[in-house]
């Protein structure tokens, strides 16, 4: 793209981005390098600055900048009741919802043996130790219910069940707000067969 | 997305790129800080690099890192062509087919009323000046073959015939609505044979 190591350095570096190939990179870089150094100079600091202090919450595993996150600190949840979430973003969605006191447990990911994803990534042993002191009395699984996410609820809830702990699923059904028959089959029929 | 202020502002920041919206940002946050800090440092150092290294060629304004570019170095080149294209990745698209061996004028952009790009944002003033040296010939249009491409092309050969300068357009063999940095060598290098 011309005789710049500048940016075919960045254009290779915006590739490590998910999603993103050798096109979007180059519109991506002439973007910033025309239109919005300022953003450029903005994303570089902001990814300096995340990559060297987020961590992981040592209770919960999500991201934070402290040894525990805000919601694992807060004495006014329901200790009793351990949500398993996918990821931050998913934890985020169900804060959002204001219907669960309780504490989490986000996996930050889920089982894909294809990708080489498995149990001691996702922390599985940690999840079991939490889940056994005596403390929690109920684990909501609450993965996506895509064929992996089921696939790692189902995993999760046999070995929790083997330890004695009480073990539930979000219910699956019919979205909020959706008119039936632009609803797919399969969501009836769970609905159907989870009806209360 | 939780108590973190630098994961915050690092899904924000990269808002900042063009295509990027916020399910997309956090997705991109997610995975360099879960799964490649390595390319979150690299793409870091690459921003800060390029934002304050590259800078335009002060003869056909293409991306560069000194004063003038390498095609505009180069004393093999054809001084009496020169080729107007929109972007430096248009720019390369040309340079790859092998076809043409003369200079190039590189507008950074095309003229589009509608998002405030006048002829000062592609700098038509410096055009008129390089085509009117008495070194220069022929200019060659390789806008691209879209409506701002054509009104383009269409405004800058109006301008240039009025200085007595000849002016060529790419034929049509380009596919008319795609951008010349998507088509096939092979028919760029043809539309630069039959050009008009
Ligand atoms: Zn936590
Ligand atoms: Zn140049």
């Amino acid at each position: 793209m011309s005789d710049t190591s500048s940016l075919d350095a960045l254009i290779q570096a915006l590739r490590r981005l998910p999603g993103i190939g050798q096109k979007s990179a180059q519109r991506m870089a002439f973007h910033l390098l025309q239109h919005d150094r300022a953003g450029a100079q903005l994303l570089s600091q902001a990814l300096a600055q995340a990559s060297s202090h987020v961590r992981h919450c040592v209770r919960c595993h999500t991201f934070t900048e402290g040894e525990l996150c805000e919601v694992c600190q807060d004495p006014g949840r329901d200790t009793a009741r351990l949500c398993v979430v996918e990821t931050p973003a998913d934890q985020a969605a169900m804060e959002r919802t204001g219907a669960f006191k309780g504490l989490y447990f986000v996996l930050m990911g889920r089982l894909s043996p294809l990708d080489g994803v498995g149990p001691r990534d996702i922390g599985v042993q940690e999840l079991l130790e939490r889940a056994g002191d005596g403390v929690v009395q109920e684990v909501i699984l609450a993965t996506s219910f895509t064929a992996e996410g089921e696939a790692t609820a189902h995993a999760l809830a046999e070995a929790l069940k083997r330890r004695g702990v009480r073990v539930t699923r979000l219910a699956r059904g019919v979205p909020v707000g959706s008119e039936l028959e632009y609803v797919d089959l399969g969501t009836i029929a769970h609905a159907l067969a989870d009806r209360r």
